[in-house]
């Protein structure tokens, strides 16, 4: 029987949730507090056979359950058919594994016997940005590909913000026959609407919207704000920073990846826009009441 | 300048959103009729340099605006940093291609003299598990895998599916904390929650869940309902089938991809649980009033 809790714990694991400190502004009025946000980290997913390891997945997750995603994984791809082809599942600690990255590498492996075919595997990867097996690599890596915190001079009125989660749902056309789409927005720093995109991903609307503007030789988006439906995730801030977009707002909450990246690259996070109300998680300095 | 609109449209283009037949029940009574869901569909992004045509993605995505996601996905991956970097943006046309694939693969060919390094890209792939570059070849590509038409003679009544939108959210112990994290639970045919879990990535959510079945001996999972927060799309259906699941519901959208993958493999999918009311998308015969 496999079972995580079993495990001994050398450092402290990450949690589902992360504490962060958020200004929350309602009726123009700004308060300072914490609060919870979902945490998100990279789990690497490698697969031990006869013949060597192997990496067949990283994906951005909450921490906790590990083991059951890799094998959930493993299993929908068809590389495991029942618990017996498994010999043991358990965090990689090899030396060369850093403390932030301990929980964020599972290695299952596979019964002796077993040769899977990781061909199909490979076809079926999808793309995102993310890289490294810790939030902190994720991030040192875009450093290394050359991005830089975005300085900024906009600032935005608190009245302004809170009239984008309306003014964006009531621009989705396809949202509004289908009640099932994302959208990405860009709005100039007075509220208004200047482009829209929706997709069934959303990143995907997001990458619409920067392409618009990049085929119209208007990138970067200084002074513009990117709303998307939706949460905030590490992917949509990343492309947000190399679109040079530094006011970033969601009608939803953030992950905990997403805040740190915001603070790291000079983006002002606001999500839950509700009513009067939103919450500013990086960078406030650009919100004015 | 390039510009989509102008290009001749030699075949119908998929548009944002497809026509479906569906079921709605209100209050325990059915009534068929037709609805629109959000159209998805596999998009191949390709790179043309002077050494060769290289495939650098394929995302799912909604039918539209396909050059802007191109040129939006390059300039987010480094690939490009403006418009003087590309030389054609099109969609491949060559006759290899098939009628059904015409739209879904976009040619982005760079200036001669730019030789972008592609190895970063490759590290950032991610998984996922669909397939081909139209939907019916995501959905031939499941078949050849071995997966086959889910057969089950389980039966749900209307009154208790409504009830399960509200049960897995009361469920979500750290969405209550964090407003932030989606969910995927599996219930019993009577409506007893069996097991739950949360992710910030809706696919990692099931596969945590069909992991935990699969370590406790558990799969197939039949005679079970799996539920899962937000939309459903091709990668949720399609791990539903893998796992055995016979009856997919969703708090919102199906996209058209999800209820042309559940029709086709045997499953029960159900959408928009709302109060009273909710819409069944394929395979209603499942469904007792």
């Amino acid at each position: 029987m496999i079972d995580e809790a079993a495990f001994a714990v050398p450092v402290v694991r990450p949690g589902a949730a992360t504490e962060t400190r958020v200004v929350t502004y309602d009726g123009g009025v700004a308060r300072k507090r914490f609060d919870a946000v979902a945490t998100e980290e990279p789990l690497e997913i490698r697969v031990v056979t006869a013949s060597g390891t192997r990496t067949v997945a990283i994906t951005m997750r909450t921490p906790g359950n590990d083991f059951e995603l890799a094998a959930g994984f493993l299993h929908n791809e068809g590389v495991i058919a029942s618990l017996d082809d498994v010999a043991l599942i358990d965090y990689c600690t090899r030396g060369d594994v850093s403390i932030e990255q301990r929980y964020n590498i599972v290695s299952v492996e596979l019964r002796r016997e077993l040769a899977p075919d990781f061909a199909p595997l490979e076809r079926h990867f999808f793309t995102t940005s993310a890289c490294g097996v810790c939030g902190k690599a994720s991030i040192d890596a875009l450093q290394a590909r050359g991005l830089t915190a975005l300085e900024s001079d906009a600032r935005v009125a608190s009245a302004t913000i809170v009239a984008l989660a309306e003014r964006l749902r009531a621009a989705q056309k396809t949202f509004a026959a289908t009640g099932g789409l994302h959208a990405a927005g860009a709005f100039s720093l007075d509220g208004d609407l200047v482009a829209l995109r929706e997709d069934v991903g959303r990143h995907n609307a997001l990458d619409k919207l920067v392409g618009r503007a990049l085929l119209d030789r208007a990138l970067p988006l200084r002074d513009r704000i990117v709303m998307v439906s939706g949460r905030s995730s590490y992917e949509l801030v990343q492309k947000s920073v190399a679109a040079g977009a530094a006011i970033v707002c969601s009608v939803s909450a953030p992950s905990s990846l997403a805040v740190s990246l915001a603070n790291e690259f000079g983006v002002t996070l606001v999500g839950f826009i509700r009513g009067e109300r939103f919450n500013v998680y990086a960078h406030p300095e650009r919100i004015v009441a």
